[in-house]
């Protein structure tokens, strides 16, 4: 039947900005705002990295503690020109978060899903063993025309010496794909 | 250790063209090349929805063969102006297939990942009842500056009619998410 309803706008799923699935239990975006809390408990976030310096909005702290989902801070710095050092083990962490399969399904986000969520993914593709070019590529997707030199350099120079717990790593990852240094 | 033999290029994971995930258990990009193999084979795919008119490159049939991958042809033409007819029947069977477990890990490709398959997961993505803005918007992500107005009007005007099989629906489908018309 056509139901009225339904099509009234308020019935449809609405994707944070920049939304996509980076792996099987991984997330990102931009900034969540209110409209995109159903989408969000719909796919069961259990987990947001959040990647901002700032406080979380009460709004969407609220939500989070309503629903049980745990808010993990590592508050990055936009990585602008001139440029901010972000510390390879900040990135480090908020991994050895990722590779942990009790915090999915997690969603990365930052304010518009491009830089710092953009840096960040890029170095776990690099743990996942993939090649610069194919990295850079997926950054430049989400980033469109204001991709950044200076977080493709992050990624390349990145440390990849990620400390996880080999017993909760998701199936997807292979420690072996990991390049050594 | 320091493997110089894992640094070469031969050792990195290259995914083809324009790929990403776009629900667990689907992927989508462009039409895979030889040195993608090894990246398919890794993330397990198990079925191809092939969406190009032509056979199927002799090199990717054999390799799908070889690892027990099923080749899925819903041969479409890419949709240039003056517009070429998409029939509705053929995305709703893609859908179909899209929706039935046993065929994950799956991935839809057609050229470039943009035009065929964007079109094809804006329908997917119309199923679980995204708004048309999200639709579009990644729609255009993978697109860049070559989205096609026609494109956009086929997702839009899509009956969402699809016949699948309950049993074998993913998590990630509901029902009652779908548009009625």
């Amino acid at each position: 039947f056509f139901s009225d309803a339904f099509m009234a706008e308020d019935h449809y799923y609405i994707p944070s900005i920049n939304f996509a699935m980076v792996c099987p239990g991984v997330y990102r975006s931009g900034y969540p705002s209110r409209k995109n809390f159903p989408f969000l408990k719909k796919i069961g976030i259990k987990t947001i990295v959040y990647l901002v310096p700032e406080d979380c909005l009460e709004g969407n702290r609220e939500f989070y503690t309503a629903t049980g989902i745990a808010l993990m801070r590592f508050g990055l710095e936009g990585n602008k020109e001139p440029f901010v050092n972000i510390p390879d083990e900040v990135i480090q962490d908020a991994l050895a978060q990722i590779l942990d399969v009790r915090n999915h399904p997690l969603l990365i986000h930052c304010n518009k899903g491009k830089h710092r969520t953009g840096a960040l993914v890029g170095c776990l593709r690099k743990l996942q063993g993939w090649s610069l070019t194919s990295i850079f590529d997926e950054y430049n997707r989400f980033a469109g025309t204001k991709g950044r030199v200076m977080d493709q350099q992050f990624i390349e120079l990145f440390n990849p010496n990620v400390v996880y717990d080999p017993r909760f790593v998701p199936d997807w990852f292979k420690p072996e794909d990991m390049p050594h240094r």
